[in-house]
């Protein structure tokens, strides 16, 4: 019932290398957020409109594996708990409401594990829901509060022509959008408004009215290109990682040119214009937020690293096969050591919160 | 914020020895149930009642891996579809329902292979629920049509003192109860009773008023003992083949002593009498019904080890570590061979199908 999607997962399992352990960059966007949710969700849920029946439905679209998934739906939970409580005068309500909470992700997202590891005793009832999310995974109308976090860069498709030589979008062998060449922008571009408007859409017919979608993420500053941000420049490294590899034989330029990550990092205005178009839903919030992370120390080499393997690790296994990921992270490390950046001084992603209601 | 429990899985993946490939006799018992499953949603159920806000809910609990639960989910949305048409004068509603399937089993049940191995296209949002139906797994009255099937002989756990040495109830070395052990049945029984309750209890409390609830099992003819049925002298046989294995020092008396299959047969007017006691159901249907392998040449030896080791390896590779499964069903299939049961002629199991209505 879903729309088929290219899907790419984060690294599953609970290893060493897994997203579960290489996950505090995300996780800080989300402890930054968090104040931000809690006040948006006391301010602007009505608990009226969405109880039918006493469930209060949450979902997390593209939620991967745990722990940042789970510690965002608790946040949602406690401020609905808390907002319930203060509607109701303090007083315990005699039939509280009950929270079932839909864990979504690509079919192939390591389910297993996410379940294995939610908390006991975490007070909701816990689903997981397989699909795209370029697409419908629910039924009409049964969503009151939809989350994604840091997902919708991810397009649900490399566009086609970046790969192709002959056409004139054709993106050489740079392995992601970094906006070095106009016609590869426009490409991405197109993919991502479709993208947008799908998912918006979507959700749109999911959530109930006068229910809320909050959405976190990156997107660049107006104005501000891809190769000039420190995440640019970390891909763009991966990618003379792979260089290197096809010139020692580890893998051919070939096989690069046809790697193209399906990513698309919007500028501001542009975001905000994908999200107005859409019409079922009213823009509450939408603002820029400070990422804890991004002025301190912890943002070293073997940090960015692991970060980036856990990442692109089933990327790169599925394009180039199983062996070649710890080659190309030890690589990766070398030239990191070689030729450090400075994350600090780089230009910035800017993180954003955005808070819609269904109309 | 489910119920503990001890919690014994069918074989995961899709390989050889997966319960995905040797279902097939699950299979035959929810083909033989389809006609009757048909025939008693278009009589008993009230589509008014049940479809709020044009979502129909339904959930199977306890569905292991397809592509049994699969089947059984599609014919009940095919009969609610034709139902609603029929009501309707044949004339396709402008806003028709749409079906939401919850797939609920054990939390370390192998869902990541459930996910990728469902019917692509198969009209119906799919979700998977982690954790024992040996309580609640839901949020009050959401479900329109539960279904079970093969599963309420599983207990959520081993009657505790049927390992215990001291025991009156002690189970020597058997590993199942075959009603040899009076004290043993009783132990067993008065676990099946509490278990049976909370069962009940958690799905009156998930269904919505009028809703209905399939339960398909297999149980035992009144006055019949499991050690005269075909799978009660496979489950002594396979015990036979694990003291094999400890004279010749491959595991030991001890932890044969400690393995009980927390798995109770009732007999027929016992579970009656378990069903009739919860006051939130009406038992709409409860009847027996023939199995189409019971009574067919399927039913070899070959047919029979394949299904139980697909049934049993989880258990098995719990309790003596992992090398001991290919070993143990060898030894059984040399032992069938020598001592071959005529599967036809034993006793048989009762099948037996229940439509319960939420009051």
């Amino acid at each position: 019932m879903t729309a088929s999607s290219q899907s790419y997962t984060m690294a599953g399992g609970n290893g060493q290398h897994s997203y579960i352990h290489n996950s505090s960059y995300q996780k800080a966007a989300i402890d930054g957020a968090e104040e931000k949710t809690t006040q948006c969700i006391l301010e602007k849920l009505n608990l009226q409109l969405n109880s039918d029946l006493g469930t209060f439905r949450i979902a997390d679209f593209g939620c991967s594996n745990g722990p940042n998934t789970f510690h965002a739906v608790q946040t949602i939970i406690d401020t609905v708990k808390c907002k319930q409580l203060k509607e109701n005068n303090n007083e315990v309500s005699l039939m509280p409401l009950e929270f079932q909470v839909f864990f979504n992700d690509q079919t192939n997202n390591d389910f297993n594990t996410l379940f294995k590891t939610q908390p006991i005793e975490c007070g909701y009832f816990s689903v997981g829901v397989p699909g795209s999310f370029h697409g419908r995974v629910f039924p009409r109308n049964i969503i009151h509060i939809g989350h994604t976090s840091y997902t919708t860069h991810w397009l649900s498709k490399v566009p086609e022509n970046v790969c192709d030589k002959k056409s004139l979008a054709w993106n050489n062998n740079y392995i992601h959008c970094n906006h070095s060449l106009e016609e590869v922008t426009k490409a991405y571009k197109v993919q991502f408004v479709k993208d947008m408007r799908v998912f918006l859409e979507a959700r749109a017919e999911e959530i109930v009215h006068g229910g809320l979608m909050i959405v976190l993420g990156q997107c660049l500053a107006d104005g501000v290109t891809m190769s000039e941000t420190w995440q640019g420049i970390v891909l763009d490294m991966i990618g003379d990682c792979l260089m290197d590899m096809a010139k020692s034989g580890v893998t051919s330029e070939e096989k690069i040119e046809l790697l193209n990550l399906p990513v698309y990092f919007p500028q501001f205005s542009e975001l905000k214009r994908e999200i107005e178009q859409n019409k079922s839903f009213m823009i509450e919030t939408m603002e820029a937020i400070s990422h804890p992370l991004e002025d301190t120390e912890i943002l070293t080499s073997n940090f960015i690293i692991s970060m980036f393997r856990a990442i692109l690790s089933t990327i790169i296994k599925e394009h180039f096969g199983e062996g070649v990921v710890t080659d190309l992270f030890d690589r990766f490390a070398k030239k990191l050591a070689k030729f450090p950046i400075d994350f600090i001084e780089c230009e910035k992603h800017v993180n954003y919160f955005v808070l819609l209601k269904r109309k």
